[in-house]
């Protein structure tokens, strides 16, 4: 039966609903072996499939585990999504600055396992933190004040773990079918009304091109119709590390000065575009008023003060947030304009320090990190400081760091941070 | 490393021979696990292999185990081989003929692990037959008598059992370079100066027409060339079985009856065929004198006093060989012409008495099998005798067998039994 469900997929055939369920679920109770599972994940990488099999894929990767029911928590519940990157920091200011305009936030959480750590892993950072609530708790704290950011509290989507697991080291990562289906079944599971996307493009981003970029968006749009839930993906640049900050405790802190109407330009650009959105689709206000609304939250207090209350709620303390104590400025030797900072260079540096894991069982070094103190765009001369690091112990080859700029004599043309918007039609 | 490999084959990209030779000694060593390898199989099966590929990878599954050395046996020594049908016995009767005319014949075969016994299986079921001769006494044999044929001495080519069983259980065994390589790599360790290869096209065997037969054609003649090695390849039919008796026992007694002048048309006309071309290219014969040479091999019975001195040699007792006791004839229930015989149900049917295994460790019955009484084209009446079933124990649903056969009103249009000759250019 796999055989021949293999066989279909390889002579470019369409799989069904029954031939997808049966795979899913064969895979999760291990009557499908590993090895027929990856010759079939490669069947899908190179033949891709029609959006009707992807559908059906998300549906059956939905229906293998539990999911979230959300509807006790009155108003339009918008759930966020990145795919992720060097110093996204996005949802730890998102979430209370749209909760505090009363637009519900229930938002869950991963950890991260490339090369920095992800939400969770930050949110940890905070002495006290609590990142495992019940789902009761869960509801109940959005119900109250709402807000809530937790890491997984249900066995949400178990076929996505293992065959992500798979996929990873089998060379079937860049497939937009399996990706779709990976982050839908996810934001399905999790039982939000309307979704927003944040598609980062970009070396070392999950999309290398903007014209897969938007393949993937047009599909996941589409899957998300045929569940009724709007959805919205934002395509956004992924060249250098969004924000100054990178490392757990570094990123509170920056979040932090964002939140109270600070912050780098390009984290502060990012957040009020998709605050944009979530507000408009939580609402109904139009574009240019949910823009407004959303300055003005991080202007006035009000996010920050529902970032606090976040924080106390789950048991944080925020003057205990420490970063480490030893700190080098790393100092510029050429003088010129900084046309690039590799985000995936300065990641692995960031990993090196501790900041990340290799693997699941890895204690991340909360402390740790780099603040970039120029920024693409900037000009610099020679002896300048270009970023520091906060370190415990380790070593660092200061030219690692310094290979992550590349600094020439003429101002470089910047990419826009917002590539464009694809949505439900 | 191997997920760049992987990598490289998805998006289409050339394989180095340093690529197949880390893949193939990683599978074997077990640093590269099986899903990864059948990811990359699947890839290699979807976008396929240029020749100098599946030159590289012949060659390194080649070098990945020990090689015969027939130098020692004076004059050319040509090897057969077969890609399999039910009924295919070929080896049998066209070792000793060839044999008897003073080419040598080292030959190696294997057993079956498809629905019937393999050449090995056959010859055991001559009572006292040795099919595990060492390396030494199976050259000493060919040097003294000129025949010998053996199961496996040696551990020739292991990555292609590997590769193999994997290929088996991940859908990637329609490949026509994976296909190439195993079967280059195999007849290339085994020693002999040239090659016949009879490739059976039809139903049920290895390829499923024509042009994808003589696509694996060229590519094998392509890799003999390349070892300097003349390779020609037959492509025959396959779609009814061949020869009248399937069975080990069985199949021995025809080989018998062929080697002394006489036995069904179409498995006569096929050996003197394949046997033409392993003349020709052993001793420079022209085709004619060499068909000639071997007719007359066959009736003045030196192909059958050379195949006794092989079983003599080799402990074999052919005074011993019996057939199963119990014979059932099965009558047609219907008037007609015999328009097809399906070759792969009357294996299933064979399989099922007990002719051959499902694992390794099954015990053949040497003395089951069946005899067809008519073959495709002729005329049958109601109530004449169709098959002769020769059975111990099992029951047999005599339904299961007339569905093998189908009979209409009218004449059915034959096809050739040989299709197509392929040689090294």
């Amino acid at each position: 039966m796999i055989i021949t469900i293999i066989d279909k997929k390889r002579r470019r055939k369409r799989l069904t609903r029954e031939d997808l369920a049966y795979v899913v679920s064969g895979f999760l109770d291990g009557t499908i072996p590993d090895y027929q599972m990856a010759s079939l994940l490669m069947a899908i990488t190179i033949h891709g499939m029609t959006t009707e099999e992807a559908c059906d894929l998300t549906d059956v990767m939905l229906h293998s585990g539990e999911r979230i029911d959300l509807s006790a928590i009155p108003g339009i519940k918008v759930d966020k999504h990145s795919t992720g990157g060097i110093g996204d920091k996005t949802t730890i200011i998102l979430a209370p600055l749209v909760a505090s305009l009363g637009i519900p936030v229930a938002k869950m959480s991963g950890r991260g396992l490339g090369l920095t750590g992800g939400t969770i892993d930050k949110l940890e950072a905070i002495p006290g933190f609590r990142v495992s609530l019940s789902e009761t708790e869960f509801v109940n704290q959005v119900t109250e004040i709402g807000l809530a950011i937790t890491g997984g509290t249900k066995n949400l989507v178990p076929a996505d773990k293992a065959i992500y697991a798979l996929r990873d080291v089998t060379g079937t990562v860049a497939s937009i079918p399996l990706i779709a289906s990976s982050i839908m079944s996810k934001k399905l599971a999790s039982g939000a009304d309307k979704i927003v996307i944040d598609l980062k493009v970009g070396k070392g981003a999950l999309m290398p091109n903007r014209i897969e970029a938007e393949k993937l968006a047009y599909l996941m749009t589409r899957i998300g119709k045929q569940y009724g839930k709007d959805t919205v993906c934002i395509l956004t640049d992924m060249d250098e590390p969004l924000g100054c900050k990178i490392g757990n405790a570094l990123e509170i802190q920056e979040c932090m000065e964002v939140l109270q109407g600070g912050g780098p330009k390009d984290i502060k650009d990012l957040v009020l575009y998709l605050a944009m959105y979530m507000i408009h689709m939580g609402t109904g206000m139009s574009y240019e008023e949910a823009r407004i609304a959303a300055i003005e939250q991080l202007s006035n207090g009000e996010a920050y003060a529902k970032f606090e209350e976040m924080v106390a709620c789950q048991g944080g303390d925020l003057s205990r947030l420490t970063v480490a104590p030893k700190v080098f400025s790393i100092k510029s030797t050429k003088t010129g304009f900084i046309t690039a900072i590799d985000a995936y260079k300065i990641g692995a540096v960031v990993h090196k320090i501790g900041a990340g894991r290799s693997n699941k069982e890895d204690q991340i070094d909360y402390g740790v990190g780099v603040e970039l103190t120029k920024k693409t765009g900037e000009f610099v001369t020679e002896g300048e400081e270009l970023v520091k690091v906060y370190l415990h112990e380790h070593d660092l080859a200061m030219q690692e760091i310094l290979d992550c700029f590349t600094i020439t004599e003429h101002a470089p043309t910047l990419h826009p941070l917002i590539y464009g918007v694809i949505e439900s039609d």
